[in-house]
């Protein structure tokens, strides 16, 4: 956990503080259950209660585990000492991992929805961005070459689809992680009853593993941080736009540059596009995750312990470094300075070759063959490109072009709104539901 | 592709023969309404259909792509050598990349369909093993230490409940991956009807790519092989459990052997778990495809290539060895010998060790403190196991503990049918829909 | 290994002969030293040479295997069949994996020559390229934005120093994987004596395995694909590189680009960076070898057979695509088309402010604080930025600047050969030993 | 950086107070030698120095990084505040990644020295448990099943001999990662002399690096990072190990369980490999590094900053956990507790088939043919694994057997000392150097 890229909201989550707290819960919602099933005292279930406006001291279990060597006894140790005598009879049943594994669950499941805030304000600057340039024409580029016209509106519109699709893709990894198994050493209920479980689960928002050993099953963790992993990848696509939009060559938008910012301690005029930058590197950072996540599926029979470092590792960065970029993601969109003038020079900036496709098939139409169009095309296109001028100049000057086309056959195909003509339909599939 | 841990199923998906075959059914479907839109010629729609019946020539394909260097233009120069004059209407408007991304659609649909036949032969092997062992008992394992009864069932059952999950999660993946974008170069329909999309998809059997830009975005990809490496997991899980119980010391399942094989030039009386250890290493091989993957999302503007070779490698490769590894993992399952003798023995090695749990709880029910009856336990399983005898025997002899819970009281604790009567609940849980 | 990214040279060191003959030599020159021993009869090995100049029958092995369910064992009795009798001395005393991975050793070191081979090639292409632009002037760019001047030469030579260090590793990895192991089913030459190991090593031009198991220990093979990974990397830092340098708006670069060469169906002018997208995808196709690898160091005590079906991936694939890389790669460098003018053009875009970090020394220099001098070239180079002009012109219209410096000071600041000056010296550091 | 498996003496080489000491003397020593050269005066370098007895005070930098927004300024600014108005020269012609760059190599090989004391630890005691234990005779496994005999002391050699390849290959990373870069904003060191680089490569005990652009090439890191994961996948393959030979079927070796621990809240008698399965998981983390470190080689022309999140997030934390799991490894070796009873237990209890490869060999020599040896072989060997006894004494009662070798001649291969008489060879190789 990186202190400059975290967000106090999700650092709270995978807290000290906050595992215990979780611990507390399920610990004293188990033993309600176990007093109604007569197997606990009901005094005993009361008496837990009482920890619930006390303070955890960290300090203590730590000191206690030190001695113990074991997290959960520490943790029972203390709250023996918080509500006294009585706290023997938590945890009744119960294995370690019943308690560790809801608690990950819990805290994966608040993690989730703090990811899908974060998407949500990426969301919606997508949306108000692509509406506000939904006709703002400029290059669209394959190869990094310039193609055809296309809007910086779609550009948007294309990152806020596949950010939709990774909210929906979220929303399913978090159902998949928000379960519950207090289900025993082993995943058979020896020593609880299913009842346990199953009130825990309700109690805390989750459902119950249908079927658990000592722990939850880790694909559904690995399904999580695989998630984690493509809503990073949607970051770094949206990044490495930007960073090429920006470049000096190309200037057709730029991060927002604070007034007291310094760009470079050297180059003072310099304005670099280091947000989008820094999220493409946050980005392999998150992604990293997702091979050990799917290396911990298999553990050791009915469980080994190996994932769980990792997790400790994984399991707060990855949310953590997640949350941060997708807030810095969503306040650099907000910002964004967009240049139409920009966008409408490099279009223009190559004679307007951009709109030989459309000469090819006005070709193909007047009867030329495929071969033929291609090369008449061809052709002229070069000239545009090595000597420069105009194609359409080019092509009028081009006597087996006028032939087929005419003049004004040939005018008609440089028109760039035709290019904007099914904008309106795009944008209807994008945004019916958003 | 393997040639070894390839099935021609999956391989034919994968084949040039299928992949020309789906351009042009793409590139036929397109016209037809091409035609309709009365951009190009009725006659020319009926021509190309000429081609449904007639073989395409590979070799010829592969010799005009070396002169032209592009793989479509060469398909589209050969179905002109094959049915002639009007094929020049064909791809009227389309570019390359909306033949080649439609066609990696359907590719990869009929992938995962072939994948989740596996799947269910798989789940089906899974689900009959779970019910023929239900109740066999044996002993379970936390970091490999013996902990407590659980039954062979129980183990099949958790493997289907993974497997039925990452079923599911294929389902969403390959819904995912299944839409077709016939846009243009930059995604704006700017020489093609967005009809012609809707048309093409409707008969292909895939949904409209609500936004593309010259491709379909590589997000729906990664996460199509994120699912392959799950799935692969959930193979790598039951392959360790498989080795496992197969150990020398364990023998509590085995690979079934053929009469006709021979285990070791060197050891004859081996008898290797080497469809598993051979899984495990496909599970790795398929993962490898996950991080490629995700770095195929963020390409330049509206698409550079660079997404291209990495899937001409991961995507037949990760298809066809999953196949194969699912048809694998279904035969060891189906054909495993599990030995319930030696799982009683197991269970029985160490004296009833496994039952401290329960004497734990009962010495607290009794009214000793957690600690004390930690104490106690750990004093008598301690002896059992440094010194062998049975548990019972020494608990029977430690006058603190008889004190506390008579001989009834700890034979009670005794007693291993206890550990199995929520088999049953378990079992619903995880077959209540398969 | 998929056939367009295949170079026959290095496809024939893994096909099956390849395999089937290093096999024979290790089984020969075993039987060999096993005469000499006295363990088996002269005799015996003077007749296994006959297969010599004997060719094995692929088909027959197979069929064998596909019985035995062995592939050593097939090719064994394969073996029998050839040169009759006699065989049933060969591999007397051997398991095997001794053949296997002393094979895999000897194709592992092969594919490294043949990889070295293409790394010279492409050092000596970047070499001349160097030399060749070696002061062709161009701007150089941090974060994608105009920064102070380089040379296309200086270039060249970073990506040959990257190239030179990673042919330094590889020399090193191939040392490594270049051991042989004849040392029995777990390691302990229990029926083969040491003898036989180093007598086979030297024949074959390796090493002898120090300590092996059954198998050699798998971080040697782990380290390769490492070092491959890293080669892989080069080339894509080489390849984005020239993506950047061909995009439109730049062009200071040039893929070459061969007359018959149809760009895009689509639009005929597109000269598209192909060559180097490829490369980039076949990048992570290769470093996708590099975990998998790493996964298969932890093998199960004297060994397991998991690295095995993950070998016969990434073995192949990894050399074989990394080497149609490097040529490709090579092929790039040596028919790229440097743009000189178009370097100078957008050297001299905007303003001459790439000397701005001249101008804020000078005025340290001359007696202003840091931050006055900030200021000062912060002001003049934003306004060259936002209004145009020239970066000298402003600062003479600025009176506090013209103070410091008067008109002689500014103008020694905008020297581009100033930029140059210590270029044979980091040539002269990147070229010493090349 | 997970505060459990953290060490104070790699956190420390980690921290902002060294980061900003190793700053101050990189800028301290390039001061003088601008001073040398005349560039700077002799007075402010002196000046400069006045700061190496005074503390930073980190929270003043952060404060004055959050307003301009620039680590290296801020920290400038804070420097002038200590050292007054002549630091004003400081930093003259560098640009803030020749402090960064060169920073990051001097907290990579101090963090290469730490790792390598760790290693020399594991090795010490791998070394000492090998002697230990060169002939404690045990069963060796292929495939988890008994293969032949081999001894614990070959388990440490092996080990010892993996660690040793390691550390060579760390000690080249850390050459490779030790290199200084001071050549300004695109390394043509256009406002600042080569010779300031030199004199600070020398004094802070690097080479300089031959070309940089505005960074380090990142190859050199990525080298670094994947040679971290080969160390932690040594480090799995040494646990994966012992936690086999510590489960309860095979118990040849334990953990060192101290009286304090407590293995498990719900079974006391369990003593649970908990250090090795933490370490495997550890191992997943630390690899996890490598990917992204590769990704990290292609930046954009002179260099981006992508890198550095990514840097920020693997630097310490692939360190840090890698030192800590060094120390427990060793730790845990140290402490291992080897149970040689158990070992012969393990090796004599499946009635001596472990001979059988020796018994075949025996055969073959005696004049059978390999088929026929095999068969011989196979079906007493399956005998004695279906019906239990001993190998020896069914291969007495074949009367085929008793043909070929006799009474004696079958007594002969059943000696364990003939499998240990190359231990000796085998020691000599691994411990030559050692």
């Amino acid at each position: 956990m990186i202190p400059r890229y975290t967000r106090p909201e999700m650092a709270a989550i995978w807290s000290p503080e906050s595992r215990y707290r979780i611990w507390f819960e399920i610990e004293a919602h188990a033993t309600d259950k176990l007093a109604e099933l007569g197997v606990v005292p009901a005094s005993a279930a009361k008496a837990v209660w009482k920890a619930r406006d006390m303070e955890f001291d960290i300090a203590r279990i730590d000191e206690i585990e030190r001695e113990v060597k074991h997290d959960v006894i520490a943790f029972l140790t203390h709250l023996s000492e918080l509500v006294g005598e009585e706290a023997r009879f938590v945890h009744q049943g119960l294995t370690s991992s019943d308690v560790l594994d809801t608690c990950l669950a819990v805290q994966m499941t608040r993690s989730a929805d703090l990811l899908l805030e974060g998407m949500d304000r990426v969301m919606a600057a997508l949306k108000a961005r692509a509406f506000e340039h939904k006709t703002t024409i400029c290059i669209g580029r394959s190869h990094g070459i310039h193609a055809e016209p296309t809007t910086m509106g779609l550009k948007f519109a294309r990152f806020h689809a596949e950010f939709a699709r990774n909210r929906a893709r979220l929303v399913s990894a978090r159902a998949e992680i928000a379960t519950c198994a207090i289900s025993g050493a082993v995943g058979t209920f020896a020593n609880v009853d299913p009842a346990v479980e199953a009130h825990v689960a309700k109690k805390l928002g989750l459902t119950v593993e249908p079927i658990s050993t000592q722990v939850i099953p880790r694909d559904r963790h690995a399904a999580f941080f695989a998630c984690l992993g493509l809503i990073a990848s949607a970051i770094e696509n949206l990044s490495v736009e930007v960073r090429h939009l920006q470049r000096s060559e190309v200037r057709e938008a730029q991060e927002y540059f604070s007034p007291g910012q310094k760009g470079s301690s050297a180059m003072p005029h310099k304005r670099n596009p280091i947000l989008t930058e820094n999220l493409t590197g946050l980005a392999r950072l998150v992604r990293s995750a997702v091979t050990p996540a799917m290396e911990n599926v298999a553990l050791w029979h009915e469980r080994d312990i190996s994932h769980s470092s990792v997790e400790r590792g994984i399991g707060p960065d990855a949310c953590v470094h997640l949350d941060f970029a997708l807030h810095r993601t969503a306040s650099m969109i907000e910002g964004l300075i967009v240049h139409a003038d920009r966008c409408k020079e490099n279009l223009d900036a190559f004679g307007g070759i951009h709109n030989s496709q459309r000469v090819l098939l006005a070709l193909t139409q007047a009867g030329a063959s495929r071969e033929e169009s291609y090369r008449l095309v061809q052709r002229n296109g070069m000239k545009t490109w090595d000597e420069g001028g105009r194609l359409i100049d080019h092509l009028k000057a081009d006597t087996d072009v006028m032939a087929l086309l005419g003049a004004d056959g040939i005018a008609a195909c440089f028109d760039d709104a035709w290019h904007l003509r099914h904008v309106d339909t795009i944008f209807a599939r994008v945004f019916a539901d958003a």
